[in-house]
């Protein structure tokens, strides 16, 4: 074992000879120390560690993945899976987040960097046990120390480098299903969202849009003039987002397959044939992502869509996912028939069964293929997890070779941290359940900690069928994700916003308009999460460190200054709430109207109407609002809202800048910084404006501990630094 | 349409000439009237009802089915199924029970009895709408009225006839598994239970006590001297619970299959030979319970194990689940055959794998066989939800044939209304997920307004694996159900209660315990219930009229005198809970060790450790508690202990019988009738002693509002009647 110094309290510990996976960006130096903090390693057949929790202690972490914000109580696998049905059973989702915190005792961060199998028993053998089993002995540690949860995590995203940044019009509400098979379909639900005035930036084309699910072409049938199409539909207020396949479809003429096979870009079988899967087109090769040729080769294939006007994009299948393989397939159905005519009974009529339903995602065949690794042969199974995630940074890394300066919408469905500093992603295929909207809700910030910012679920759901109240409540949280994206699988009920009654549509505009109310808010602390290695979705127990904070798990903070406390049950006329202190609520129905309460420290309950959201402003916080407008591009922000809970001071940091070039990385963007001083009993603003031109006017609502409510205007041009009183 | 009057306030509504289900057991008469209350009807190709629900309606019943006490807003389908993945979206169970409650502006109940597919959409596809869409125009609907929920739940209980009554020692904790297979290990689990000093009552045989899985068989080789060890048990203080399935094995040389043949018991194909599907065994054919002689042949079959020693049976894959049939079997692998070598896409791969996928519990399957029903041929479909009801009858009339006076533990997975007068059901194949625990609790008063009081889930869940805290807060639920019993599948992680660490074991054998020490209570609720036309678990909206009480989803009352708000969330600390007015909170953890909090009405919440089970004792009601044994029969409770909550006064009835005849029919049983009146300081306690010999003494704890405790003791024999100060 080597250990190095990353940065301040970043220790790694590097067993054997790993496969790099560009997790960290640091490599730090090499020190002499020799035992593992915190963990007893054992290093038989496999490396396992083990850590002895406390009563109290609470497990933060592991990203996408099922239960709680506390894993404390489970068992959970690092293996990108393509399962449809998140139940609470399930070990794996489509990413592989390797990083936990214990928040106890002690309080300090590990990151698993292995690209294969990892297991976390998290206190689920034995209560008090944490153990992580690795399927290798090749591999990297990281321990992060810190004095708190937030500064933990601030060294772990400061490590593996700064999040992805979206177009800003990537913040808008976006539609999607699969699929809108044609340009006539889209165009429909184009105008339906113009004919209800919801407002929208994008529309979704699933694999249908393809011919014969092959990437980087476009079904002549169904799109037959897609260049003009994409401008007609830019020029209604919508982008169009085509999804692309990891699997490219095995057919003698078309060119991806017959330049991947020139060049030897494709994963191969043991016998160095380019490895054979099936997946919608039917049979299939993956290309090696791992592979720094392959990886350029397709990242600019992009290019192709992107020339036709797309913006842009979501990979998916990434993990990759496999329908079945001749093997699997061949050994089915010789079973099968070899049990015709046969009195199958309980052992050999599931033995049948399971072989077709285990054809798909089977182990045997992710171990059965190879990358080449910088000339060396690597089996699949090892470097799993860096499957997607090298399938999105070939995207990225083609964008940025394609048009360097301009931002892309990019996000996957397998990952495995460092894709974040490449894309975002989705939650994959969950179901119109209300558990979904929860788990949508505890997954959030398990996702931020482990760098992915960019992300959110199907909101409504992917898979079962939806009613109203579930797509409003669904909606009313997915408001606060910087994916906003309401999608649906083929055959299930229709859940656009307009699918419903009148009066669902009425409360689901005014949802999405007070989300297009919200951006400037949204933006800024995405942004500011960006820039300071921080997370834009907390737990409580980032902020407050009371018994009861701890466990909360269905109250999340967004942002600095908001907590959110979603409706997820079905029928509730409203809920509980842990207060950890005293915070202003404003129940959202309408951005423009705006009501407050100052609810108290404690267990409360609120009532909430189907058409309300629960906004809570925080003590001495500021929410700044803007208004809406159709699309992110047409909001005309020059005046915002700012809306302050006062005890005594309180300061925010609105952050803008052009919202579609990196130019923020060289320092081009422009702040406000609001200041509140309660003097008596009245209020001390100071503007201090950076570089902003676009704001002329600042509309002061500040609400004080008895719900006093004072509201001034303040001109800001006029007033680029100034006390008022 | 014919109308009869059944009973007071209950309407019968006959439309054509629909199949007998023995469900309700008045005939009523036949009076002049026209129109269905409530509903409109549309008579076309089916009947279907709509309702026009007012907004805050809600909607209550459906027995064993998915979603929340509150029905509104799902879609559900009458038909059993054998399905074993309870997720939200599904819409059918093991059960079908389609009694429903409007709880709104208007207050009645629904029942639509007819045995084939029925649709109630509450709401879901238009949020104001009841829709119920029945697959024939053969059917009756009963329309029951009544001034409050009680008052329309006891008249169609009435309507129904009473409960089945299990003997006393099934209300003891009961232990199971899939399988404990051979006599060693069944002696292994009793051995383990009395070591660790749990009480428990029965244990459970699975398939694999059989000889290839054919009913009333024993395996010489598993269980070799089978009525020898069933005493030994016995002795040791347990009962064995052998299973029986619905499909009887196609073999020649065994016995029933013969009988069956001979005399034409066994449901026909179409062409009029015995319906040939297969399940455990390989293929069988299905007793035709709905034809009274192959009912009662079947029923006394189990005179073979009775003799044997055994007093308890479960029926189980009585849907009748079915795994294959051979012309689902060929289709499949016909498909396989010809994919061979093919490069199947999406659309052929899915083709493929579903149609194995799809082999099981096909409808295809149920629609091609008949049951001879007095002489009439009757397609299997149409009267799908009689067969495990009637496979329930068969062992119930076969047990009072056997041994009139005696009582058997039976209990079902399939089920139908009217099945409740002969026997229990358990909740099916659940998962260990903490979303079962709710899934659990919603259920029970579903069941109980359906007729189904002797009932109880998996506790700790069936498939998937369980860590203790979730077999410790299960428990914690389950010990309030009457079927009390831990079980799980083969190849999930062992969950006996002894099965984790000593704390885990010490948490609950003190849960059981409880359990034991609570038998006065529950089975003096039970059979109040029982007798009374009455529900053993309520929702709170049965007693309490106020906004949030029509809500609740998770505390339920639990007879005359407790609410009972169990945890169902991993890592909870506590939870909250709506008081719908002051009650007496007891966190019990030992029963011998009582302290008592008085909470207050409105919002609160409670910390509860994990080794507490938060027990209400509500206002001016009275519980009795005895103490442990370890099972049932060695229960001395001689004295009683009685904790009484008084405002100004409150009365119980305890009751009491030989717990093993059904003498209690003929009035042969005991009630102690408590009444204490609070009079200034001090209380007046009344004690009518009708008929009981048994309990000499009873302590009592009686605490005012301000939580103030007096005890004081009653020798029972000396005073029968008689006022003490």
């Amino acid at each position: 074992m080597i250990v190095y110094k990353i940065i301040d309290s970043v220790m790694k510990y590097r067993f054997g000879n790993p496969v790099s996976t560009d997790a960290v960006v640091f490599k730090g130096n090499e020190i002499n120390k020799e035992k593992l903090q915190y963990f007893t390693v054992e290093n038989q057949q496999f490396l396992k560690l083990k850590y002895k929790m406390h009563k109290n202690d609470i497990v933060l972490g592991l990203g996408e993945n099922l239960k709680g914000i506390n894993k404390r109580g489970g068992v959970f696998e690092s293996y990108c899976s393509d399962d449809a049905d998140h139940t609470p059973d399930k070990k794996s989702l489509y990413g592989a987040h390797n990083f936990l915190v214990i928040n106890g005792v002690e309080k300090f961060g590990i990151f698993i960097d292995y690209p294969g199998r990892v297991l976390f028993d998290i206190g689920f053998t034995h209560k008090d046990e944490l153990e992580i089993t690795i399927n290798d002995k090749n591999l990297d540690i990281y321990i992060i120390n810190g004095k708190s949860l937030r500064d933990i995590i601030n060294r772990f995203l400061k490590i593996i480098g700064k999040s992805y940044v979206p177009p800003k019009w990537a913040f808008g509400f976006q539609q999607s299903r699969w699929s809108y098979q044609d340009a006539k379909k889209v165009e429909e639900i184009a105008n339906n969202l113009i004919k209800n005035d919801i407002p929208c930036d994008s529309i979704y084309l699933d694999i249908d849009y393809m011919e014969d699910f092959k990437d980087f072409t476009i079904s002549k049938k169904r799109f037959p003039n897609f260049k003009s199409f994409v401008k007609k539909m830019k020029d209604k207020g919508f982008r169009l987002i085509p999804i692309i396949d990891a699997g490219v479809k095995i057919e003698d003429d078309y060119e991806i397959y017959k330049e991947g096979i020139e060049n030897g870009y494709f994963c191969v079988d043991e016998e160095g044939n380019p490895f054979i899967a099936a997946v919608w087109p039917g049979k299939v090769h993956f290309p090696d992502f791992l592979n720094k040729e392959a990886r350029r080769w397709f990242g600019l294939k992009y290019k192709k869509l992107i020339d036709l006007g797309i913006d842009g994009f979501w990979n998916d299948m990434n993990e990759p996912a496999i329908f079945y393989t001749e093997r699997g397939l061949k050994e089915a159905v010789d079973l099968a028939k070899e049990s015709k005519n046969k009195n199958l009974n309980i052992h050999s009529f599931f033995n049948l069964k399971d072989s077709f339903e285990n054809l798909s995602n089977n182990t045997e065949d992710y171990k059965s293929f190879y990358h080449n690794i910088d000339g060396e042969l690597v089996n699949h199974d090892r470097v799993h997890n860096l499957y997607g995630y090298n399938m999105t940074r070939a995207a990225a890394e083609g964008f940025k070779e394609i048009e360097p300066n301009k931002r892309f919408l990019i996000f996957s469905r397998a990952s495995y941290i460092g894709m974040h500093r490449y894309g975002g992603i989705w939650t994959g295929d969950n179901h119109s359940w209300w558990e979904h909207i929860l788990l949508n809700i505890k997954m959030m910030p398990s996702l931020n900690m482990c760098g992915f910012l960019y992300s959110g679920a199907d909101t409504g759901g992917f898979s079962s069928d939806a009613n109203a109240e579930l797509i409003i409540r669904w909606t009313q949280f997915s408001l606060f994700t910087p994916l906003f994206r309401n999608h649906s699988a083929m055959g299930t009920r229709n859940q656009e916003p307009y699918a419903f009654d009148t009066e669902s549509t009425d409360t689901l505009r005014n949802t999405i308009r007070l989300r297009y109310s919200l951006i400037p808010y949204i933006y800024s602390e995405y942004m500011k999460a960006v820039k300071n290695h921080d997370i834009y979705f907390a737990p409580l127990s980032f902020e407050y460190d009371d018994k009861y904070s701890r466990y909360v798990e269905d109250q999340l903070l967004v942002g600095d200054s908001l907590m959110v406390t979603p409706i997820y049950k079905e029928n509730a006329i409203g809920r509980y709430i842990w207060m950890p202190e005293e915070m202003l609520l404003w129940k959202a129905s309408d951005y423009n109207y705006r009501d407050y309460d100052v609810i108290n420290k404690g267990h409360q309950y609120i009532d909430i109407n189907i058409n309300e959201i629960p906004i809570f402003i925080r003590k001495n916080k500021i929410l700044v609002l803007g208004s809406h407008a159709n699309n992110i591009e047409k909001l005309d922000n020059t005046q915002l809202n700012v809306i302050a809970f006062v005890d005594n001071k309180a300061t925010y940091t609105y952050y803008d800048d052009d919202g579609i070039t990196y130019d923020f990385d060289k320092g081009i963007y422009s702040e406000i910084v609001i200041d509140i001083e309660k003097i008596d009993d009245d209020y001390r603003i100071n503007i201090n404006n950076k570089g902003n031109k676009h704001v002329k006017k600042l509309n002061f609502e500040i609400i004080d501990l008895r719900g006093n409510i004072i509201k001034k205007s303040l001109i800001i041009n006029r007033v680029e630094k100034g006390d008022i009183k």
